[in-house]
């Protein structure tokens, strides 16, 4: 493990004992509020209100859930057993799994959760034993994805340069994981070690993650953030500020088509008409070769009224029709490489992700 | 003059006796309020703050403050003579051309306004007449411009075919001029035919004309529109929903550079990709031939609050880095066609811009 004490951004997760903290990062930047979750109900409404969000940070809140839905150690129902337990976890996950449909992570660390229960049942563990080490199986998840992180932002930085403009959509950062980020943190690295990244942090509607929380965690760690809206990518890339596009992603199709916020695919495309590099940081977890291509990611779409009165005041006429994806696909030939913790993955990505899972699966 | 007793859209600028009603864009679409201007000092202070906006009204709105700075007919100021009056003709034009600095439509008005009223001048024509002759000639730059949409209208709407999905940004509609809007006018003229399209409204960030002024002024004429964040542009064309993008603009280079509302570059960029036709609706008197290119054209840059605090609510953290310019500008190759009162113009710019203007000056 990676120590971090250096790391100056908010925690978006605290595990305290009995309890999951989970910051509300729907009312940031005016309020920092971490909300005490003791159920798995509370995780899933936490997930499908975007209370908790990004991949990575969803993926460890739905792993607390599963334990807070099954029973702590040290908790004990009137008729527990190992196989009540192991339904419960099961149980538990099938539901959590209803809170959001498009990132894979989610589904990633449920998997991951009732795989490790299913083998502590079957290898006849002591029930508050198999409760304390699926408890630690999710700490782990979290730890595991701050080293990852670390190790992204490390082969991110190799691509970037001193004195770069680099533009970012919605959050990849701290607060969308357990730590660092994916696509921001190679800003938190760059920091680090005294370069100076210039960032353009897309606002981000509707839900306007970009303004919200990437300005607010780049700016509170003294990292060079300019905030602009959406439409406002094309021109900066236009003037020349812009050297590279990072993003995180939701999900990562087998075919190397990549899943993300809703307006990632424009400034793919206005990066490519500009000569851009577009990259895209994730962990390995959030690469699904079971998904061939971005056709087959479901594409969840909100309420009309985060775009009609996202802000507590209506901005739009009654009653309007509006079109409101919370994601889009960019095509794989639009992402210049993805960046995950085992490096650099170049086009063709078909063949490429193909190779890099084979040689992880017999190492 | 085209009579239009069929339109239904709101009326952006009433001339009413002695004082010009000016609807209050900012608060629309939850208030209709009509501002009663009598100064010229009103009027600059309502295109400053855009409680008017869009080129053609903002020129409309200029002639007028004309009118309200140099003296009303029937108004007499005891040292009143046809000097003086020339003089507060002048003054308040050069007063009001400090409001903003983009829509060339201002300019353009506020010199037609001074080269009439010196024609006046120099003709010895009674004081009394003269201001009453310069109201005239502000009540005909408004009646005009209600004719010269109507005409784009037709123009633009010989490029649609029924069933057509087509993306505005921004509001270049009946609220931005006298009557129909430009971009927006072929909407107003398919409805009056019974002709669907189907028309896709960016919201527009930061001040979201396209959600409070566009889908609203269509919605209230019952055209099919829906409405999306600027960022979902791109997913819409890549869904093949778009056959043409549509929008207006504040000045034209005499190379055919079009300076529009912030995000209307990255929406040509994004048609080009999808190989949508990008079109661009204004009067002549919107094209600038003595600005050569679009690097002359100044874009006005505008409070960072615009896009921290633009709902009523701080929506990103303090001090945050802002960018946030008003208008961008879209170079000539990205431009399908220019269409105008007098027809639908083709590249290349220079040399069919140049033409049209030899001709009309030939007469």
């Amino acid at each position: 493990m990676t120590t971090a004490s250096t790391y100056p951004g908010l925690i978006s997760l605290i595990w305290a004992g009995s309890q999951l903290q989970l910051l509300d990062q729907r009312l940031l930047p005016e309020e920092t509020v971490y909300l005490p979750l003791t159920d798995a109900e509370g995780v899933w409404e936490a997930i499908r209100h975007m209370k908790v969000r990004g991949a990575p940070a969803i993926g460890i809140a739905a792993a607390y859930g599963v334990v807070l839905g099954s029973g702590l150690p040290g908790q004990e129902a009137p008729d527990d057993s190992l196989g009540a337990w192991l339904g419960r976890v099961q149980e538990t996950a099938a539901y959590l799994a209803t809170s959001r449909p498009t990132a894979v992570n989610l589904f990633w660390a449920l998997d991951r959760m009732k795989a490790r229960a299913a083998a502590l049942a079957e290898a006849l563990v002591p029930l508050d034993e198999a409760k304390q080490a699926l408890l630690d199986e999710a700490i782990l998840i979290q730890s595991e994805d701050e080293a990852t992180n670390r190790r992204i932002g490390e082969h991110a930085l190799e691509l970037m340069k001193d004195g770069m403009g680099v533009l970012t959509h919605c959050n990849a950062g701290g607060l969308a994981t357990a730590k660092y980020g994916t696509a921001l943190a190679p800003f938190y690295l760059a920091k680090e070690q005294g370069m100076n990244l210039r960032v353009f942090a897309d606002e981000t509607r509707p839900v306007l993650q970009g303004a919200r929380l990437t300005a607010f965690e780049l700016q509170q760690a003294g990292v060079d953030v300019t905030l602009i809206c959406d439409n406002m990518a094309g021109m900066v890339m236009g003037k020349g500020w812009i050297d590279a596009v990072i993003v995180g992603t939701d999900r990562v199709a087998a075919n190397g088509d990549v899943a993300n916020k809703i307006g990632t695919y424009s400034v793919a495309v206005l990066a490519k008409a500009h000569g851009i590099p577009f990259y895209v940081a994730c962990p390995l977890s959030t690469i699904d070769m079971g998904t061939p291509t971005g056709a087959e990611i479901p594409i969840e779409e909100r309420h009309a009224e985060e775009v009609t009165e996202g802000f507590g005041k209506r901005t739009a006429p009654q009653g309007v029709k509006v079109f409101n994806p919370a994601f889009d696909v960019t095509p794989a030939e639009y992402v210049t490489a993805i960046i995950t913790e085992k490096g650099v993955i170049r086009p063709p990505y078909g063949d490429s992700l193909k190779k890099l899972f084979e040689k992880l699966k017999q190492g």
